[in-house]
């Protein structure tokens, strides 16, 4: 069934050259002018060896050459570690082929034919095994490599590099162990010293002959044999140790680790090498099928004329805009235009492709689907839906849900960008606008960044030393570097404000200044960067609203804004796809009508406490608390509840009829007191008490680990007052908005901390007093849910129990991360990021649910309560409430709903369609 | 078969009546000459009528009466609460035959048979059903009562105290709700300001005839009916009332609270008043068959004589020990040693019984089992089963697990005591020995409790209100109340030192004075009470180790030490029982030495950092934390590794090859640095760090929440060297101890607080490196266990998952109580003892393992554990494993030992013999 499928497509894709299906007994699977392979072919011809397969059989211009299947790695290793005889013949025959299609000839000095063998097994395991380029030079074919580059000390170079890795990998001329010296670095060593020279590219042609005669000695010395001239002697040799590299001991424990058979084996790629340094028609680079950055539908990249790939990555020389290359090399450029549209034709995403143009032949070494910034992954999806090259809901699906909130992030005012001065201009490789103080080390940027200050941090070009930098700035600046340098590719997985290449910047580490269009800036001084167009501007420049958030306040009008639209549109489709509802964690008016602008269904979490944190409702907390008498303390209690009632007025009137979740009293009392160390005089005598009085009282209250504390329902038990007075403020706001504006408002009254069953009832008890008096009083029937917070393991196992009394539950899934590992957040960081290094955790359990830990207790919770009540409403209002992965457990879990900030609450509406539209996993460990 | 079997032990006991089988109709149960029914009828007649029916059965001399069956109590609710027509003639047969055997008759103004008429229900609801007494006065009878006692103001009030509780009972005149007075005690209140009176007792007879007179017109005026003096109405209305009170809304509360059926219904006791105070020929008393305090075989009790039982509960006239009774009245002294023989044949245990003679005829009211010291209940156990009494294993469940630590508690020093002053002598109410300052309050107690001093609580006598401070002092003196005082109640079940009357001390709580033999003593000044014999002493005694501890450390020979002989019976029968194995938690040579002698069987917890704790040792543990180099801490940790290795040499020379549970280092590092105020100078100098640097450091290290921080295995991971030197140093002893002492140590390495199972990896790396090193040098095989405690939930649910690495579990219980309650055992006091209070928490669950909650994590993990790994040792570290009810738990679900402090190892060996000899419970919510 599944192969007639298979079958129909591939009949049905008009393909240039159709794949030939192979004999079953097939140990060396063609690429090229013929294909014998495809993509679905993994197992046998392991990852790379299907991707070139599928590569050359839908056109694409790969540079010829076979894979030999990955049961010929089992065969060799059944067989004594001996490739079989026959396969020999097959393997000349599949060169003659790629000789034949090259028109270069294995180990013809005059136009010698190079490969390159690789490794590639059924998953990938990088680095683990060996590979060799080059093979096929010796002592006559280099003079070729040479005459055809018009390179020698290339040729040279290339010849010793090859020579050292085949000694290393296949003759095992390497380090006795991890501390030794490399032996071929020890005698280069040597050679730099007699000569003079510091630096490898010091070494010229004379230095380089004498280095390969060494290495030659080297490995006969060591190893008894010579360095094999023999060129078809050097493929079999190479092919054996790529498949011994397999069974090496690295390879052995990374399998291990990540639960690879050791019986799928490796293929053996070998393939033509391809030189864009072969002159002036020559030429190496890489390519977008769309802008990366902005998500525009353009042919985008960069290359270099008479370059080998090294050069782009390196940097040392910038490359030049694929625009460029219609005037240079048109006829290839042209092919690249056609390059473009197949491969999107083909694997319907963005593509990220590396080319060598080789004396005017294009070829394509590698194709994958491309990094982008939020934006391009948003408007790529939405723009291939439009031209049908996806659905919506693969276009859905495609978008990271994280990237969404890129299109709410503000940007540069438009008076501020004209009265500013732009300094320069660089490559737009993080969209997005940003201030902040140069800093010119990543080590400056993570300080400041500490103490809280914006900074931008400004290179050169960056490298993997500067992440904690670049994560810890609002914007990156690089002087060097194209699309692919370390910094755009890094800014555009942060989602970080870049611009790349501004070759105009030039930066003084030595001094600590930077000079651009002869403004002179220092440390600490402010720039602006405008990552979406790529200017920089010296000075501070004011931020509106994004376009998005401009519609939603109903400044901009959406027609306006293609952005929104964009946006809009994802959220539409991605509320079609969706189970889980969406509500936003809110405490004010505000924030609550910012949240249900975006897209929330509710309130899911209102922490009452933040409505007694301005000046004057602090004051009357602290007399509440700390009170000498009862009726001090009520007559503080009164004055809090008029503030109380008119908020939760304000409240239901932003809400309206959607629920609204109301978290009692939580924290620990004395979170609202002044700082034990600096008792405040006046506040005790206000109070009525002694200086002494007041500083026992603190004592009384500081705690150990308040985090474990007197807290949460705590508090609502020991002064139940307090739990009165705020639902008697709620249920009276419910009175007076039902009154004068004639809503219906749903509240749900959340009790938190609960541990024991009693503690649930105890507050219930109080509630539906309350609930009866404010009722009874107004003459009107007063709807609302009690439920309780699941956020203690306790609370967890007694779910069941606790849900005869809870109409619903929300889990406190910070809460319960702290309490189920025994990790407080405050103070976990200095284990939590050696821990993140050591591969102890994957991510902050803080920031992504722990599935295996913290979701133990949740799904317990959640069925153990579902057992005991049909209907038991599910939530969730912990910050995991926001993040992607987490929501995807919560959905699998069938939770009802998701709380999260207002400005989370359009990622977790693509989040939860992602959820429903993606296959189960596998939770049940 | 059941039945076939209690029909053969019926036979078998030789009783003086035999029951007589109802028929299964019957619903009048007599008790008295004839006996209806016996100890197994509870459903059909409550707790107390079968209590009644068992006690006349077997011979006891009870007042006679008859009880109504609950299925009375249901007819009477199906029946439009009315009494069956026919049950009438049935009361008054059974009536009948009470007057014949008391030979007084209802009614009758000569000789009145006055009843009382009570509620008792299957299970016991204490306080929530209602009960008449003196019921059969009226205006004539009192006049009998009055002749026959010859106290015409006792009738009186007696007769004013019958309408009293009859109007409130059966005529409902009460007050209306919580907050009103009642209506008798208003009109009582008005004749005393008439008369000019204070107190109820200054009310003469002719008062009281007029408070009759004025009572009976309440209840006209209230009820329209007037107070009935037919005293058979008078019973038939009684019946009904409590009948009804089964109904009434606190019972019907109740029964939902304790899932008691409301079906079940309450049986009707009536049963004939006997009087103490008749006269000279009359008293009335307790007795206990042997000494509650001491455990000795002698009848021990009390009595008053001329006197209701009123008079001995109140303490208001000191009662006389039971033997002076042999002169007074000596044929009710002999059938009262009948009487003790008999009950203990019976009932085979200590008895409590309550008595009242009547013009010389003794009658039982009450017996049951009797509250005792730990020493009585140990000696009780110890001499019946000697007694052939009970068997050894009845003798083993039959002592309260704890108590068998009074064997252990120190006493006063034979020199010192012969040096003291005794000051007064009372009754020896609660042995042991405390010395400590004298306190008149039970709030004094509690502030000086508080701040560690040790006080003596001294009081006229205790109440209710006193509690808390007798919790919090050493010692209990009261100058008055007997064996059955509250004081002394109290004192038995705390197991408090006690010495209760002493009647020579002068206690002024004005002046805060108590003065004895002269000797003037005020509040703050030291006494010491001797709780064994009795004497009070002023000043300070020295004390020296109990009996037993001193045999144990061989200071004293086992024969010459009687307590030793009951201490060493009682373990040899719970090792006779108990599956699970007993260790100890023990950081030193000399602890484990104690634990061992005291029977541990291994240590089953030696927390290492103890090991830091001494002045030399933390400067060096200082440096460690605080080095500014890897050197500088490589050296200290050096240091510290000498001592550590040193300490674990002693530690193996003193257990042997029994098991020893090594936890690595636990707590976080600020813990072992001065306080965050007080920075030392010469330390930050001592470690070459600027008073900055240093005061920087220490703010780097204080923690939120340092119970949820950096510490356990999260520091042997941050600071791999940390666990390397402890293991290396623990090795290095084994590997010294198997050369020098001949011993193969039994090591079993636990790392603490782990989550996840990379942390335990992690740690099990490194020990099994530091072990295949430290063995490769000395060319010894180290045997060894590695482990990790189950402190987290997360590490509960992950049990399968670590048992793949930990060859043991060790559950600390403490860590997972505050983790899976989110509870700071340092903090939760403001809110656990409210909880306490408002039975939200049973017991505080740092004391006793809370089974549903933190029981569940136990539970999943044993079994999540054992699937995993077969044979995987369990085992209990936090300070449950000392205590009774949570050790019946951890037997209950398997585990292979329990750990404990040393004093606490006797406790645990019984509490496991116990559980393996109770019968299964049922744990499984």
């Amino acid at each position: 069934m599944q192969i007639m499928k298979k079958q129909t497509r591939t009949r049905k894709s008009k393909l240039p050259r159709k794949a030939t299906r192979p004999s079953r007994k097939r140990r060396v699977y063609r690429f090229g002018k013929k294909t014998d392979g495809d993509a679905s072919m993994l197992a046998l011809l392991g990852g790379k060896g299907a991707n070139l397969a599928e590569m050359a059989r839908i056109g694409l211009p790969v540079p010829p050459g076979f894979t030999l299947t990955t049961e010929v790695c089992n065969q060799y290793h059944a067989n004594n570690r001996k490739l079989p005889a026959s396969l020999d013949r097959e393997i000349r025959a599949a060169l003659k082929e790629v000789e034949t299609s090259t028109g270069k000839r294995f180990g013809d000095p005059e136009n010698p034919l190079l490969l390159s063998v690789r490794s590639g097994a059924r998953s990938s395991m990088p680095g683990m095994m060996d590979s060799i380029l080059n093979l096929g030079l010796n002592d006559r074919t280099v003079k070729g490599l040479a005459r055809k580059s018009g390179d020698s000390r290339y040729a040279l170079d290339c010849y010793r590099r090859f020579i050292q890795m085949y000694g290393d990998v296949v003759m095992n001329v390497r380090p006795r162990n991890d501390h030794a010296h490399d032996p071929f670095d020890e005698v280069m060593d040597k050679l730099k010293q007699k000569v003079g020279v510091k630096s490898d590219v010091d070494l010229n042609e004379t230095h380089l002959s004498e280095l390969i005669e060494r290495f030659k000695s080297l490995i006969k010395q060591t190893t008894g044999s010579a360095f094999p001239q023999d060129v078809f002697r050097q493929l079999q040799s190479a092919i054996g140790a790529v498949f011994e590299s397999w069974q090496n001991e690295r390879a052995i424990v990374y399998r291990r680790q990540y639960n690879i058979p050791h019986d799928w084996g490796t293929a053996v790629n070998i393939q033509a090498m391809v030189f864009g340094n072969m002159g002036d028609d020559s030429a190496t680079g890489v390519g977008f099928t769309r802008d990366p950055a902005t998500g525009e539908k353009v042919l985008y990249g960069e290359y270099l004329l008479n370059a080998q790939g090294e050069d782009v990555v390196a940097g040392t020389r910038t490359p030049k805009p694929l625009a460029e290359l219609a005037d240079e090399l048109p006829r290839a450029h042209k092919e690249l235009v056609a390059l473009q549209k197949r491969l999107e034709r083909h694997f319907r995403d963005l593509q990220d492709f590396e080319f060598t143009i080789e004396n005017g032949v294009l070829y394509v070494l590698q194709t994958r689907n491309g990094k982008r910034t939020g934006l391009a992954a948003v408007r790529i999806a939405a723009d291939m839906v439009r031209e049908r090259l996806i659905g919506w809901k693969t276009a859905v699906n495609r978008i990271p849900a994280d990237s969404i909130s890129t299109l709410l992030v503000p940007v540069f005012k438009d008076e501020s960008r004209r009265n500013a001065r732009v300094i320069a201009t660089g490559l737009p490789a993080g969209p997005g606008a940003a201030s902040g103080k140069i800093v010119f080390s990543a080590r400056e940027a993570e300080e400041l960044g500490r103490r809280g200050d914006k900074v931008i941090l400004c290179r050169h070009e960056t490298s993997p030393e500067d992440i904690h930098g670049m994560l810890a700035a609002q914007g990156i600046l690089t002087a060097r570097g194209g699309v692919s340098s370390h910094a755009a590719l890094v800014a555009r997985q942060m989602g970080k404000v870049c611009v790349a290449g501004a070759s105009d910047v030039q930066i003084d580490y030595q001094n600590r200044r930077l000079v651009a269009d002869s403004v002179r800036l220092k440390e600490h001084d402010v720039i602006s960067l405008d990552g979406t167009t790529g200017e920089v501007f010296s000075g501070q420049l004011d931020t509106s609203p994004s376009e998005v958030i401009q519609v939603i306040h109903g400044r901009t009008k959406p027609e306006h804004s293609d952005t929104y639209g964009l946006f809009n549109g994802i959220m539409r489709w991605s509320d079609r796809a969706r189970r889980l509802k969406v509500r936003a964690n809110a405490d004010t008016p505000d924030q609550a009508a910012e949240a249900i602008a975006l897209g929330a269904e509710g309130i899911g979490l209102c922490r009452t406490e933040h409505m007694f944190f301005n000046e004057r409702r602090l004051g009357y907390v602290r007399e509440m608390i700390l009170a000498p008498t009862h009726d001090t303390r009520q007559r503080a209690l009164k004055k809090l509840m008029k503030y109380q009632r008119d908020d939760f007025i304000e409240l239901f009137r932003t809400v309206g009829e959607r629920p609204l979740t109301v978290r009692l009293l939580d924290p620990p009392l004395h979170e609202f007191l002044p700082s034990h160390d600096s008792p405040d005089g006046t506040l005790a005598e206000h109070l009525g008490l002694s200086p002494h009085a007041f500083a026992k009282r603190l004592r009384e209250l500081h705690e150990q680990n308040p985090m474990l504390g007197h807290r949460g329902c705590r508090l609502g038990i020991t002064f139940p007052e307090i739990t009165e007075m705020q639902v008697r403020a709620l249920f009276e706001a419910v009175v007076a908005v039902i009154k004068s504006d004639g809503i219906r408002p749903h509240p749900e009254i959340m009790v938190p901390l609960v541990g024991f069953v009693e503690e649930l009832t105890h507050q219930a008890a109080i509630i539906d007093r309350v609930a009866a008096e404010v009722g009874r009083r107004s003459g009107k029937k007063l709807p609302y849910l009690i439920g309780t917070m699941i956020e203690l393991p306790r609370a967890a196992v007694m779910a069941g129990r606790l849900a005869g009394t809870a109409a619903f539950f929300s889990f406190g899934t910070n809460d319960l991360t702290q309490t189920a590992l025994g990790m407080s957040r405050d103070d976990s960081a200095p284990f939590l990021v050696p821990y993140e290094k050591l591969d102890i955790v994957r991510r902050n359990p803080f920031a992504s649910l722990d599935v295996e830990g913290v979701g133990f207790f949740v799904k317990l919770a959640a069925e153990r309560g579902r057992q005991a009540r049909k209907g038991l409403e599910l939530g969730v209002c912990g910050e995991h409430g926001g993040d992607p992965d987490s929501i995807r457990f919560f959905h699998e879990i069938g939770l009802d709903y998701v709380s999260c900030a207002p400005h989370r609450i359009p990622v977790a509406r693509l989040a939860a369609a992602q959820a429903a539209l993606a296959p189960p996993s596998d939770n049940d460990r």
